[in-house]
């Protein structure tokens, strides 16, 4: 395991038991010796659940079973292995899942179909199923409702730290609480739920009501970041309530009683998806870019993004390189509009062009300066409307090269 | 100067003269010190010239005048800096602009709207335009039917060899000749014209039917690599025809009697674009990518740029990794239609993956070994339609880092 990356929170957030979840993991060594590698959430009867999942044409055999399962509305189960993504694995893939289903829904006393399954790791190699299946009723054995920070550990593959994030919150004055679990580091892009995320809350949620809250969360989460551009092929966020806490029937996402809860959602998945660019593979350095001026909040988000994914922006933060020209160029491949000569760019707080030109007396010393932290904020102005975003990212380094030229050796 | 990429060829191509076409350059100290940083190219009265440029939306100064002029249809002259870009430049990119046409204008004795410009280098710093005037008369007197491989050094930038091509072709019978140089290494990507091409005919061809040929041809040569994905503010491809040939008359780029001619011009422009990847920045390996099997041309070329700009498949190339799974990763981002259960890979010739799976009895070595060659092809075929693209591509290296992280230092 590489070392822990240097954007790392100082430690796993305490996440306090959440009425209706129990966690369990254990090793099946499918392809990691020695350590978790299968987690099993079990969810109380009438647990309602939302989904977002990859864009990609090519999605993994789990994240299909997901998509069909969630038809249902219903959640009894969350089963995750790491060390295979079992995709692009043909009829045996379909079965392995098929099959992991079926013994964890009778081990759960649930229905099939109420069993979502993710498998992270590398791509076209069979998954061991019978390994998973022996390992199972381990990880049913060690089920608890404290079992957050070994689940979020279980379903690591080249993450260097695990992923948590917490909230309490209110609906209709009666407390809530939110829990949410992440993993990721490469294969980050911008195009869906990125990565593996859970989310559990008591609230009392219908699956009608919780689509919806969990699509736009995630617009502004986990659609903001990106590591390398790169889509994976079994990103999935899920979101299950359990429904013990008492607060009011909620019927629509719109309904105000939700404002806090909304809230708090976002927060969470923020937090985690921010986590996940802290531990982009190689990553020295965290950035948040804010883009201003734009037509449209989606305009501004593109162009973030655009900046955020270019290899030539990303490895000028590592060098703590001042070095606007490249984003320039990364604004104007955007496809949207700007104007040219009501561009603005900041860079730590620090103006440095406006007008089309550098500012008058500019000194590159202080934002290299500012540029040389682990975080700082990069600034744009398109000079054209009033649409906003913000988007994370992180440096392209030496280490995303080691990382990726020796992942499967 | 960092080492000759090990993908270069292995000398500069002789380049006869063209008639009407004279080049020379010049040492500017425009940023680099000791070499020729100016070019100057002067065309018989009565050229004609085409012209591609980058589809960004912040274009440097010499790129929106290039655009105007265009209009014209007529060269006597192509005058390019390199070193700086003279890009996001504001009103003082615009003037040095008119400036430097005005006085090569003067030199040649032709119109200041039949200069074309071009400046390459750093995005966002004014461009000393007094050294450019200064040096211009140095260019001019060095002007020379012989002087192909001097200009094609004076527009180099990170690039580590010049790059040039030509072809000897007929139309209607009668012998024309067709020689080009290029430019380019970093911030390469399929969206345009990429970076900066000089092409030079004695043929005999109106605007109106060189500027679809040009178009025509940029699809399938420079708008099909990719180094890193990054989009220039300067892109820019000049195709001059000096009308010397005494061909007969053509009036339309679908001319029967232009088909050699199309093809030549097509093979110089994909020889071109091949050397600008074989000069990609940190580049060990050049990878030809032939997708097949695609609802359409257009599908095949966005599957094939999808794979040849995802950081992991190209660090996968580096580390000469059959990582397949990466490629289906990317395949699957790209948006277009892909039948999982029909979708083939090769790599250099082996059969890897084909009806939803591992070939049987695949062996991974072989193509680990292909892999360790300079150059090889990946193939994949979608398995919904007849239509196909190539693509040409590099791998991800340390070296990429290298260079990008310290460019401006």
């Amino acid at each position: 395991m590489p070392a822990i990356s240097p954007l790392a929170p100082e430690r796993f957030p305490l996440l306090a038991p959440i009425a209706g979840v129990r966690l369990g993991a254990a090793a099946a060594a499918i392809r990691y010796p020695g350590r978790d590698d299968l987690m099993l959430a079990e969810l109380a009867p009438e647990s309602t659940i939302a989904g977002v999942f990859t864009r990609s044409l090519a999605p993994g055999a789990p994240v299909l079973w997901c998509r069909d399962c969630l038809k249902g509305g219903k959640v009894r189960g969350i089963l995750v292995n790491s060390g295979n993504a079992n995709v692009f694995t043909g009829r045996a893939g379909t079965e392995a899942v098929a099959a992991s289903a079926a013994k964890a829904a009778r081990l759960l006393g649930c229905r099939d179909r109420e069993m979502f399954l993710s498998s992270t790791g590398v791509i076209g190699e069979k998954l061991p199923v019978q390994k998973l299946l022996d390992a199972l009723p381990r990880a049913f054995a060690a089920l608890s409702p404290e079992g957050w920070e070994r689940a979020a550990r279980a379903i690591l593959t080249t993450d260097t730290f695990p992923k948590g994030a917490s909230a309490s919150t209110e609906i209709g004055g009666v407390p809530v609480r939110l829990n949410g679990f992440a993993k990721g580091s490469g294969m980050i892009a911008p195009d869906m739920g990125t990565m593996l995320a859970y989310l559990f809350t008591d609230a009392r949620l219908p699956h009608e009501v919780l689509q919806p809250l969990l699509a736009a969360s995630t617009e502004r989460s986990f659609n903001a970041i990106t590591v390398d551009g790169d889509t994976s092929t079994s990103d999935t966020v899920l979101l299950c309530a359990t429904g013990k806490a008492r607060h009011p029937r909620v019927l629509s996402a719109g309904d105000p009683s939700l404002k806090a809860f909304r809230q708090a959602l976002e927060g969470v998945m923020i937090d985690l998806a921010q986590q996940v660019v802290r531990d982009g593979e190689g990553a020295q350095k965290f950035v948040t870019i804010e883009v201003s001026g734009a037509q449209s909040a989606r305009a501004a988000r593109r162009v973030g993004l655009s900046i955020g994914n270019s290899p030539l922006v990303k490895t000028a933060l590592a060098a703590a390189d001042p070095n606007w020209g490249r984003i320039v160029m990364a604004i104007g491949k955007a496809g949207e509009k700007v104007d040219r000569d009501r561009l603005k760019v900041a860079i730590g707080g620090i103006p440095i062009a406006a007008e089309g030109g550098l500012v008058p007396g500019y000194d590159e010393a202080p934002v290299a300066r500012a540029m040389q932290g682990r975080a700082f904020t990069l600034a744009v102005d398109l000079g054209v409307g009033r649409g906003k975003a913000t988007v994370w990212t992180c440096d392209l380094t030496h280490g995303y090269i080691d990382i990726n030229a020796s992942y499967r050796s």
